[in-house]
């Protein structure tokens, strides 16, 4: 047995295993049967009125990134790893063709390696590439007009069937949104999602070779998504660690994830994560890259980056951060600034280049992984190696010439049929967050953005998932499209599960409060659902409608322990005669029982009387 | 002895009294000896150079809002009280007197209840009052022209000193802020105070019975400041407690305290906050008045508040949330709400308008009020009573009638030069902000916004001190004065100590990042420091220059807790290889090398070479 790896799923992926507090898993089933999108259900309970009856609470819907883990029905085992979803809708498009053996060098030597067999994953499949001269590429199939089982996944997925709700009893009413140029549909059809992906506004990050995921988008017409970054360094953590972060963090509400493991065993890690991962899985391939050169970045070559690329793409990575946009004219301007570079990916190649003066071979070769990324559907994520790391590096010229750069090589990707995603800041305060949206829908031609935070303030180590959410919140209602979390941990350590868990509830929150703005139909649902249960002090409800019910009744009962408080008509803030809820209660009664009055006037003076003679009955209603 | 009140400062306060992590405390003096502006220096450590000298990095000064707590040389006992540091001021203004007695009956009572007299406050002042006819307002003074020692600390204390910082060697510089139409000067002169405050668009919250105060201003062109609220209620908590959330909300950064205490002891216990605390107490007097009537509230009449009143400007609180605009009319608009009425105050006042079919005392005794307010110099707090309590009643009638009434009333109050400020939402949309904001500043007149989060989402439970976080960020930027903070309670139970924190820290971050988007004068200085530090791997300046420089070291310290680490020129998140801030600064080497050559192509060729054979020399520069 891997040493690592202990037979049963371990205690830490079990607790991932639970269902979420007060929902079940339910699936809708599109036009065919193995089109079966898991959604999460939330159950309310009743409303008592005063006449002794009762008030139905329909359940309420919602997107469900927790994969089969949270499905009682499902048996998890995590060294088989999750059912292939989506293998039959790769194998029928037959632009495939299963290889004899891995094609990357570096792979092959792995495999071998009688050191790391305690390591390895057991069911490792035979990898998958498109046939000679095809592009198996989602947005190449958008283009061809064809919608691909995923992209019907996904309609069903993002719809908040707001018809549905309406009809079953939910309040549905909302805000109009204020979008700035987002294009947000009142029903998102499959062909709808094709749209986005043709005209390169989405991506569906689907490796050929992860038919484990769960299909989903990312882009400004859609819900706002949120990544995670996980992934052991040469100082921590294990692959047992890793994979149980990456279930945590797609339970609370996790995307994607992105991998970023620096530490010994990347290769083996990686497989156990893709494996066991319902959601699309992004690494920074230089990092490998450079581990295979010991660290030594001017060491670098195409052939070892290019080995590494393929080497993930045959394992199933979904996207790829690529710093191809470091030139060597930009690398002078990072000189002056306070925090210089401060992207990992990004400082490697501006070494690599000062030392080789010339171009990097990330740009050079830009069709070159072009090529790469369409045999098996790999999508860029174009990282900004020169994002700044601090307040005062925000928004300056080395910051916009790489973004420049980026949308040009955003044209060569869709030339193509390349997925593409931006990559931005970072530290920026918050008058100057909306210049970089436009800057990069302006270049970067509506490319999904994709952004780390940005951090509003730079003073706030240990709580920068908050300076970065409020960012984040504001990227997202100018149409970001997917926001990279920031744990408590930023600039101190690395996080650990409560971290993990606590930065991605924190930017659930930011991508929330974007959608709302932005106007997504039926978002806010789910506040009024939650309101209208806060209102009627159903507690469970409360708790059960929020994104972490766990907490949610552990700060409830820090201060009312009792089962009976969970029915009280008060909570420990105000005490039973303060409770402003309550009497607003009797005055939705009052002013009920004044309409049904023909005279206003006279009307109100006996509903005072008789109001007055009611008292303090607090607790008429229920 | 009194049963709460040990002898000795409690553990909770003496935790208070150290002074906090890396810094100390200074005193700024005026134009008179007595005019001692406390501010808080954070010191640094020296920088080391590649050819082993150092570079000096000076100290940071910033707001301190802890109170003499913090500083070694001063004595605390919390039976006594903190020094009277305005007494001299108020004394020569000559326009007071003091009392014989307490003014108010139900005071003269407590004072000698045998009951309560082990829960006493030893030192209690004899009350002082305006004379016959005069107004001791600062907003009074301010129209005579009459610039105050309170408006001159302020100016001290607003001031970021920016030529001695440039003078010192601190990286100074700025974004340009966007600003809405505030209009901060680059240096706050005491003239500039009087202007404020005489325009009403700042108030100095700084009543004649609370000497103890460090004043203070609340205004958009001064920094945004942060109010923390404690307080017992029925079901919980005690007096020590209470003074304890108090210094520990100051430590780490309160501008003001609201005293919303419902229980049993209000009045005690809101003396023992108003001796130790250092910073200006605001209440909601309707909630004792409550107490009174036995929270039958159809039962409050004018004489009982009145008394209320005058009970609690003679103990000293400095500033009364009133709501006064809570209208007949304007109930009803709530009843179709999803929340109705949350504000507390505002459900008494519905219900007691409800229940008497009239306008409410507060409103046809708004004059009187005044009045009183006049005597003691107390600042109204307009209160919110129909502010929303979810997305869904945002910016609703009810909650833009209620403003335009406020605006009104500020209208009277300033008539009378009564400080007045006008508390905000709640529950908004960010797309929804800027209008709460925009109405305020047009039918309010730019008297300063105290609002509420707002909170950005329903849907977070146990996490609404983020959400609301967001909002209060925006609004701030936008122009509120004060931000009243939420701590992640909110909704769900009473704070404790730290949630207390917790709460603070997150607003002081809002604050700031507002601070900075508005563009206030040197209010990056700190970022720029730390961002300097961090950088530069001074892992002990980062901690300390940060808001909260215990948990910065704590997590620091769970993934590299030896002291060896903390001059690491790496951290745990990218191990030693990795390190972009260690690869940039040679890029930053590499680039001032290359400015130096006369011909830049060859010099990049020659510099590539020597980079190569340099190798990786990391550690080079220090």
């Amino acid at each position: 047995m891997p040493e690592d790896i202990p037979a049963k799923p371990v205690s830490a992926i079990d607790q991932a295993c639970e269902p979420i507090s007060g929902s079940r898993k339910i699936y809708v089933t599109g036009s065919r049967d193995d089109v079966r999108v898991p959604m999460r259900e939330i159950n309310q309970s009743p409303t008592p009125l005063s006449d002794g009856s009762f008030e139905e609470n329909p359940p309420v819907t919602v997107y469900d990134t927790s994969g089969p883990y949270t499905d009682p029905d499902v048996t998890i085992d995590v060294r088989k790893g999750l059912a292939p979803v989506r293998q039959g809708w790769i194998e029928e498009r037959d632009d495939t063709e299963q290889l004899g053996d891995l094609s990357s060098e570096y792979g092959r030597r792995r495999a071998n390696d009688v050191a790391t067999a305690g390591l390895r994953f057991e069911h490792v499949r035979q990898p998958r590439r498109a046939r000679a001269g095809a592009n198996v590429s989602q947005m190449h199939y958008a283009r061809q007009g064809i919608i691909t089982p995923e992209m019907e996944y996904i309609a069903i997925r993002e719809n908040q069937r707001l018809q549905e709700a309406r009809d079953s009893g939910l309040p549905v009413h909302q805000h109009p949104g204020q979008s700035f140029g987002a294009a947000i549909p009142a029903e998102i059809t499959p062909e709808f999602v094709r749209d986005e992906v043709a005209r390169g506004r989405a991506v569906i990050p689907a490796n050929v070779n992860h038919p484990e995921i769960e299909p989903m988008i990312i882009g400004r017409n859609f819900l706002t998504k949120v990544n995670a970054n996980i992934g052991n360094s040469a100082v921590t953590s294990s692959i047992e660690e890793e994979v149980s972060k990456m279930t945590w963090a797609t339970r609370w509400g996790a995307d994607t994830v992105m991998d970023l493991s620096t530490g010994k065993h990347i290769h083996e890690t990686r497989e156990w994560i893709l494996r066991n991962s319902p959601v699309p899985i992004g690494t920074v391939p230089i990092y490998q890259a450079l581990e295979k050169v010991d660290g030594v970045a001017e060491d670098l070559t195409w052939e070892i980056f290019r080995d590494t690329l393929i080497e993930q793409a045959e394992q199933g990575v979904d996207y790829f951060t690529i710093h191809a946009g470091v030139l060597l004219r930009y690398v002078p301007l990072t000189a002056k600034r306070v925090t210089g570079i401060v992207s990992r990916g990004g400082s490697i190649m501006a070494k690599w280049c000062l030392a080789h003066h010339k171009e990097s071979f990330l740009y050079t070769h830009f069709e070159d992984i072009c090529e790469i990324m369409k045999a098996y559907d790999v999508t860029f994520s174009l990282g900004d190696g020169l994002r700044p790391g601090s307040l005062a590096d925000a928004n300056d010229e080395a910051q916009f010439g790489e973004l420049r750069t980026l949308g040009e090589l955003t044209d060569i990707a869709w030339k193509h049929d390349v997925q593409v995603m931006i990559e931005g800041p970072g530290h920026v305060p918050m008058h100057l967050i909306k210049e970089n949206m436009e800057e990069q829908l302006k270049w970067c031609h509506e490319a999904p953005f994709y952004t780390l935070g940005p951090l509003t303030i730079d003073i706030s180590p240990g709580y920068d998932h908050i300076s970065s959410a409020i960012g984040a919140a504001m990227i997202g209602w100018y149409g970001t499209a997917m926001l990279c979390y920031v744990t408590p941990k930023e600039h101190l350590g690395l996080p650990n599960r409560e971290d993990v868990k606590e930065g991605i509830v924190t930017y659930k929150i930011a991508a929330h409060a974007a959608d709302l703005a932005k106007g997504h139909p039926g978002a806010q649902m789910r506040d009024n659902a939650l309101s209208k249960a806060r209102f009627e002090f159903r507690w469970e409800d409360q708790f059960n409608l929020g994104l972490d019910p766990d907490r949610a009744r552990e700060f409830h009962d820090e201060t009312m322990p009792k089962d009976a408080h969970k029915v009280a008509h008060f909570c420990s803030m105000c005490g039973p005669k303060f409770c402003s809820m309550e009497i607003s209660q009797q005055v939705r009664d009052y002013a009920a029982s004044q309409e049904a009055q023909a005279d206003p006037e006279q009307g109100m003076a006996e509903k005072a009387a008789e109001f007055r003679e009611q008292g303090s009955a607090l607790y008429r209603k229920a």
